[in-house]
C-alpha cells in the first residue's frame, strides 16, 4: 500500500525531516552569508577581536566563494546540513585558526537573518526593475493602439466604448501602485540584524554600526529582540509585494484569455503563447495565459501561508521558520519568470480589427445617445426615456460618433501625465 | 425547523440581498460622498455644464449634509437603498433643478470609489497616528523598565537573558517597519478616480484636474479603465496595512497572556484587563489580550478574504465588489478602538521582580559562562565543552555579572537611535 | 480627526470589547442553552443532586423560555452580558433556590460548547434539506432541458458541443459531492460535551450517558479535555462544509452571469434577478448572481479565518474562541438565504434558443467530423490531420447530426442514474 | 543583478514554464494511468472498437508498466511533455497498431482526472490506516499514564487538576473527528470520471459502466460536465482532510513543545525529536514537534491555496488545474511522513514526576476545595466566597485529595468507551 514509500528508516527520515530542503534552498543565500561574513570579519578585527592578517586570509576564501556562487558552481554536498556549516567548514579548510573566529559573536540566528535580508533586498531590487520595464511596455502598447476601441464591460455586459490605449495604460498604473508594496517589502529588508545573535545580543564588545555601514543598509534593526521578529515577517513583506503585482497581472491574464475566445476574439496571442487541441484541430489556447494566471494566483495565497506558519509564535526564535523557505524561494523565482515571459509577450499582442461592429454591440453606445440628447438641451432625465423607449421599440440607432477630451479618456489617454507620474516614482 | 427564517418573501429577500447592508455601512462615507459632490459641483461649473447660482445652492446644501455628518446625525433611511440615492433626493428637494444635475458626467461607479479613497485616507491618517502614539509609548516603557531583566526565549526555552527594555523597543521598531505598508495603502488610496464614469470616461467636457486639486489627492488615477480597477485594490491595500499591524499587535499580546502565567509570571496586567473565573477564585485571566489577540488574526485573514472575493473577476465593475463594506468597515473601527485599548493598557503594564533568580533559570547564562571564559584566553571551543561539562555534572555556576556594550543590546538599548529612527520615518 | 468615535471613554471601549456582540448572536443559540439546561437538570435530579420539586419548577421555567425563542421574543437586555447569565438569572427569579442548582457541576465552557452542538446540529440538516431541493430542481431542469445544446468551453474556447441537461445535472451531481462534507461536519457536531466542564471534568457525581440520551447525541465527546478542544473544530467543520458547496454554488453564478452577457446570451435570467444601469439603458444586469458569487466566494474564505483565529493555541480554552460567533453567525444565515433565493430562482431560468448556429461556433463540431471519419475507417491520426486541413484551407463543413449513447452524455444524461445516486445518499 | 537567472532563453522558459514540474510529478500517478488505461482497453474491446488481440498485447505492455512503477524504476524522460505522452509512446513503441488505438474515445482531461481519482483513493486509504495506528497508540499512551496529573490550563493560566490519561485520549478522540472528513474525501474521489471526454462526452459507443466496474469505483460521475468539475474538487477535497488531521496535529505539538520548556517541564522528549544549541549547552530544542506544527500549519493554508487557484473559473477544463500537482502532492507526501515519525515518537514519549506539587499549582485545587464544601452542604455561592477569602488572606490549602467518578474524567477516562467509538468508525 505504501505509495511513494522510499525504503526509508524513521531515523532517516527524521534526519531529514529536520534538515528540510535547506542544502537546495541555502544556494541562493550562500552568496549573501559570504558577503556578510565579511562584513563581520572586518568589524571583528576592527574591534580587535580577529587580527588583520587573520582576517586578510578570511577576505580571500570569502571572496572566492562568492565568485563560485556567482559562476553556478557552488554547491552545498550532504555532509552539511546548510550553508552557513558549509561556509564555515570551508574556511577552516582554507585559513586554518582565522576559520574558528569567524563565529565569535555571531549566532546562526543573526547570521540567516542576515543573508535574508542581503538577499530579498537585491531579488526586490530586480523584480521592480522588470516591472518598471513592464510598465513602459505597456505605456508603448497604449500608444501603438490608441485608436483601437473595445467594448467596455460591466456586470460581464458590454456596457460602453472602451479603447486599449486605456486597457493598456490601466494595467501601466496598477502596476504602478503595487510596487508601492515592493517599497515596503524592501525597506522592511532594509534593516540590519547582525549582531542581534540569538535574539538577545553578545556581551562581546562588537560595534554593529560598522556591519550596517559596509553591508549598505539603509537602517539598523537596533533591539535585539526586534531585529529577531523580523524573521517571517521580512519574508511576509516580500510575499505580500509579489502578492499585490500578481493580483495585477492575474487579472490582465485574465482578460486576455477571455478576449482570446470565439466570443469576443479582441486579440491575437503571440503563437508561442497558445497550444493546439490533440483532438479539436479549431483551437488556439492561450495555456501562457492561463498558466501566468494560475501561478499568479497562488502567489496571492502566499502571504496567508506565511502567516498560517508564523502566527501565534511568541517573540524569539522558532524552528518553523525554516521552513519558510521552503514554499518562499521558489515561487519568487517563478514571479520572475513571469516578468520575462510577458516582457517577451506583451509587445507581441496584436488587436484584431473586424468586432467592433458587430449589432450585438450597438447597445454599448446608448450613453453616447444620451449625451447627444443633452448636449441638444433636452435634460438627462428626458433623454434617458427617449432612448430607452429607442430600445425597446427597436428604432434605437447608435451615435458611435463621439469624441471624448478628458484626461484618461478615449481620445485624451493622458499618457504623459503617466509617463510623468511614472517617473515622479521612479526618479529617472 | 427554520431556525432563523423571520418571514420574509422570497422578493424580499432578494430586495435585502441585492441592498445589503449597504444603509448602514454607507454612513461611513456619507461625508466623504458629500464632500466629492462638492468639488464635482464647482468643477461642473467651471466647464460651463452648471451655473453659479445652482452651484451655490448645491454647496449650501452639501454643506448642512456634511456638518449632520460630523454631528452623527445623518441616517440612510428606508426610501434609500444606499447613500447616493439619499444624498441626491436630499439636495433635489432642497436645490431643485440644480440638485438634479449633480450626477451629470459622473456614475455611480466613479462616485463610490471617490468616496472610498477619501474615506481610506483619513482612516490610515488617524490609524498611523495612533500607531505612533503606541511606538512613542513602547519607547518610554522601555526606558522605564531598562534595567529589569527576563529570560529570553528560543524554541519556548529559557535560552538567555534578556530585558524588558529591548522586549519593549522590538515591539517599538517593528510596528514601524508595518507603517511602511500603511503608507504604501495611503498612497494607492490618495489618487482621484472621479471623472472615470462607468471606467470607461464620458464624452462630456470635464477637467478632472480641477477636481485632483480640490479635493487633496496627489495624484490622478489617469485611465479611466485604470482607475476603475482600484475598486478593490484600494480596500485590500488597506486590509493589507492593518494586517501587518496586527500581526505585531497579536504577537506582543500572546507574550502578555504568557508572562501573565503563573509559570511564568513577569507581569501584573493592569486590573481591568483582566477578569476572573466563575468557578475558580485564584485565576487572572488576561481576556483584554486574548481578545486582541484573536481580533489581529482574524483581521491578519482580511486580505485573504478580500482576494478570494474580487480575485479572477476580469476587468471592469462587478456587482461583487459592493459586500467588501460589508466584511471590511466593521474591522477597521474595531482594529482602531483595539489601539485605543493598547494606548491605555500598555502605560499600565507592570514588571514583577522576583522570577529571575528561580534555579530554573539558571542554565541561561551558559553563553556569559563561555564569553567568561572567553575573555581569559580559552577558545570558544573548549570553553563551550568546559561549561557543557559542568552543566552535565551539575557544577555549574551562572556567571549572572556580565555588561554589554553593543547598540541594541541590555546594558545600552539604543533608544535614542530608534526615536533617531523614527523622527526619520515620522519626519517630526 | 476621529473618523466614527462615539464618545465612549476607554473602560467603556473595554467592556464593549470584551462583551462582543454576544448579546446580539447568543439569541441564535439560546434555545439550545435551555434544551441542554433541561437534560443537565433532569440529570442532576436522577444522580441526586437536585430535588424532583425543584426540577419540575425548572423544566416549567426552561419550556417558557424556549417557547418564547422560538416566537422570537427572548432578547438578552444590556444587565446580562450574555445568553448564560440571562438564562440563569430568569429562573432564579422564576424558581428561587431552584434555579441557583442549574450550574452545579457545569462550567460556561461546556455550557456554551453543548449549545453551539445542538444550533449546529439544526443548522446542518436544515441546510442539507435545502441542498437536497435545490438538487432535485437541478435534476428535473435537466429534464427540461435536455434536448438544448450550447457549446462546451474548455480553455474559454469553445471547444465541442454540449448541453444544458448535462450542465444542469452537473451542478447536482457536485452539490451532492459536497453534501460529503456537510455529514462529516454534523458528525462532529453529534458528539455531546456536556459534563467536561472547564475541559478537565468535575468531582461531582454526574451521569454523562444520560444527558447524552436525552440530547440525542450520537455520540458522547468522552475525554473531557478532548470534548473542550470541540471548541473551535465544530465551528470551522461547518464553515468548510458551507466552503464547499459555496464554491459549487460560485462555480454556477459564474456560469450563468456570463451566459447572461450578449457576447454567449444562452439564458435569459428571471426578471426579479436582474436590474438596469442608471445610464444605459440596454443593460440587463445580473446582479443576484453576481452577488451570490460574491457571497459564495466569500464563504470559500471563512475557514481560513476560522483557522487563523484558533490556530496555534495550546490545549485548554482561550478566550479567542469567543469571536468565532462574530464572524460565523451570520454568513451561516447568509448562506441558507442564498439556497432559498437559488430554490426561487434556477425553475424560472429559460434558455434562448437562437445561438447555437452562429458560424463562430462551426469549429466544436471538428470531433464529430473526425469521429464521423473514423466511422468510415480512417484512422484517428489521418481524420484529425484531414479535418485540420479543411479548417485551415477554409472547406470544413461542421459535422452537426451526431448522436451520443453513454451514460452521461448528450443524448444519454443518465438522469435515472443520477436521480438513484442521490436517493443512496439522502435514503428517500 | 540577475540572481538567479540560469541563462535560458525566453523560448526555452515558456517551454519550462508550460511543462511545469509535470515530469517528475506525473510519476506519482504513473501506476495509476496504466491501470486506468487497462481499464479503457478492455472496454473498448468488449464495445468492439479493439480487437481482442490487440487488447492482449496492450494489457502484458500496461502490465510491465506497472511492475516498473511499483519498482520504482519508471522514469519520465525528457523526450516527453508528462506520464500520458510517455506511456502512449511505449504502448505504441512495444504493440504497434494496437499502442495507437489506447486514446480513442479518450481525451487527456478525462485521463488525468481518473488517474488522480485512483491516486487519492489509495492516497487516503494510506493516510487513514496511519493515523487510526496513531490514534490506537494514544489510547495506549493514555492508558500507560493514567494515573499521571499535570495541570489544566484555560487562558494560559493553571486552572484545574487535568491528567496525561485524559490529553492523550483527547487526541486519539479528536483524530477520530477528522477522519470524518478524510472519508468525504474519499467519497468524492470514489467517483469514475473516465469516459467524460474533455468534459462533454463522446459520440462512440463507449460503455462506462465496464470501466467504472473493473476499475472499483463507488459511484460514476454520470454528467461529463459534471465529472470534468471534479477536477480541482477531488484535490481540493483531499487538502482538506489533510488540513483538519494537521489541526490537531499542529496543537498536540504545541502542548509538547511547552510541555518541554523548563517552565513547564512535563515530559522528556525522545532524544532523536530534540536538539541542542550550539552556543548554549544547557538547552534541548524540540526541533522535531516545533517542525511538526510548522508542516502541519503550512498543510492547514493548502485548501486555500487551491482555492484560490481554482476559484472563479467558469465551468470546464482550464489549464490553471495543471498546477495544483506543483503544491499539492510534494505536501500530501510531507504529511504521510509526519504521521510516519509521530507514530514514532509518540510511544517514546517520558512523563516527569515532580512538577505538579510545586507551589505554583497549588490554586488548581480551589474547585476541589469548593466542591468539598459543597459535600458538607455549603451552598455553591458562599462555598466560592470563602475559598476565594482563603486565597486572597493566605490561609488557603489545597485540597489535593478528591475522586472524579464520570466518563471522561481523571479517575474514570472511559478509554473502553473511546476504543468503542473507534471501533464503531472503524469497523474492526
Amino acid at each position: 500500500m505504501k505509495i511513494w514509500d522510499k525504503g526509508f528508516s524513521v531515523n532517516e527520515k527524521i534526519e531529514k525531516f529536520t534538515v528540510g530542503k535547506d542544502r537546495i534552498l541555502d544556494v541562493f543565500i550562500a552568496k549573501y552569508d559570504a558577503i556578510a561574513s565579511k562584513a563581520q570579519a572586518n568589524m571583528l578585527t576592527k574591534v580587535g577581536i580577529i587580527t588583520a592578517e587573520d582576517n586578510g586570509k578570511l577576505q580571500s576564501a570569502l571572496d572566492e566563494i562568492i565568485n563560485r556562487c556567482e559562476a553556478g558552481e557552488f554547491v552545498i554536498d550532504e555532509n552539511y546540513e546548510d550553508v552557513h556549516s558549509k561556509i564555515e567548514a570551508e574556511l577552516i579548510v582554507k585559513t586554518g585558526d582565522a576559520g574558528k573566529m569567524i563565529h565569535t559573536a555571531r549566532s546562526r540566528n543573526d547570521q540567516v537573518l542576515v543573508a535574508i535580508q542581503l538577499f530579498l533586498k537585491d531579488y526586490l531590487t530586480e523584480t521592480r526593475e522588470k516591472v518598471l520595464q513592464l510598465i513602459d511596455i505597456l505605456v508603448e502598447k497604449a500608444d501603438e493602439h490608441k485608436d483601437e476601441l473595445m467594448p467596455g464591460y460591466t456586470h460581464f455586459q458590454a456596457a460602453m466604448p472602451s479603447s486599449f490605449g486605456m486597457w493598456f495604460s490601466a494595467y501601466a498604473e496598477n502596476l504602478l501602485s503595487d510596487l508601492y508594496f515592493l517599497d515596503a517589502a524592501y525597506k522592511v529588508a532594509d534593516q540590519n540584524p547582525l549582531g542581534s545573535g540569538a535574539g538577545f545580543g553578545t556581551s562581546l564588545n562588537i560595534d554593529r554600526r560598522e556591519t550596517t555601514k559596509e553591508l549598505g543598509f539603509g537602517e539598523m534593526a537596533v533591539s535585539s529582540v526586534g531585529a529577531q521578529m523580523l524573521r517571517g515577517k521580512t519574508e511576509k513583506s516580500t510575499a505580500v509585494a509579489i502578492a499585490m503585482l500578481s493580483a495585477t497581472l492575474s487579472k490582465m491574464s485574465y482578460d486576455l484569455v477571455m478576449y482570446n475566445s470565439q466570443d469576443l476574439g479582441f486579440v491575437k496571442l503571440p503563437k508561442e503563447m497558445t497550444t493546439g487541441s490533440s483532438i479539436m484541430p479549431h483551437k488556439k489556447n492561450p495555456d501562457v495565459f492561463e498558466l501566468t494566471r494560475a501561478h499568479c494566483n497562488r502567489l496571492q495565497a502566499l502571504p496567508n501561508d506565511i502567516t498560517m506558519t508564523i502566527n501565534n509564535l511568541p517573540s524569539g526564535y522558532h524552528r518553523d521558520f525554516q521552513i519558510l523557505k521552503e514554499f518562499l524561494f521558489e515561487p519568487m523565482l517563478q514571479f520572475n519568470d513571469i516578468l520575462d515571459i510577458l516582457i517577451f509577450a506583451i509587445p507581441q499582442l496584436e488587436i484584431n480589427d473586424d468586432f467592433m461592429n458587430q449589432e450585438k454591440y450597438d447597445g454599448i453606445y446608448t450613453v453616447e445617445n444620451i449625451n447627444h440628447l443633452l448636449q441638444s438641451g433636452t435634460s438627462f432625465r428626458d433623454a434617458y426615456r427617449l432612448v430607452g423607449i429607442s430600445v425597446d421599440e427597436g428604432t434605437y440607432e447608435p451615435h458611435k460618433s463621439f469624441k471624448t477630451t478628458h484626461l484618461g479618456s478615449i481620445h485624451n489617454l493622458g499618457l504623459d501625465e503617466i509617463r510623468a507620474k511614472i517617473k515622479r516614482y521612479s526618479g529617472r
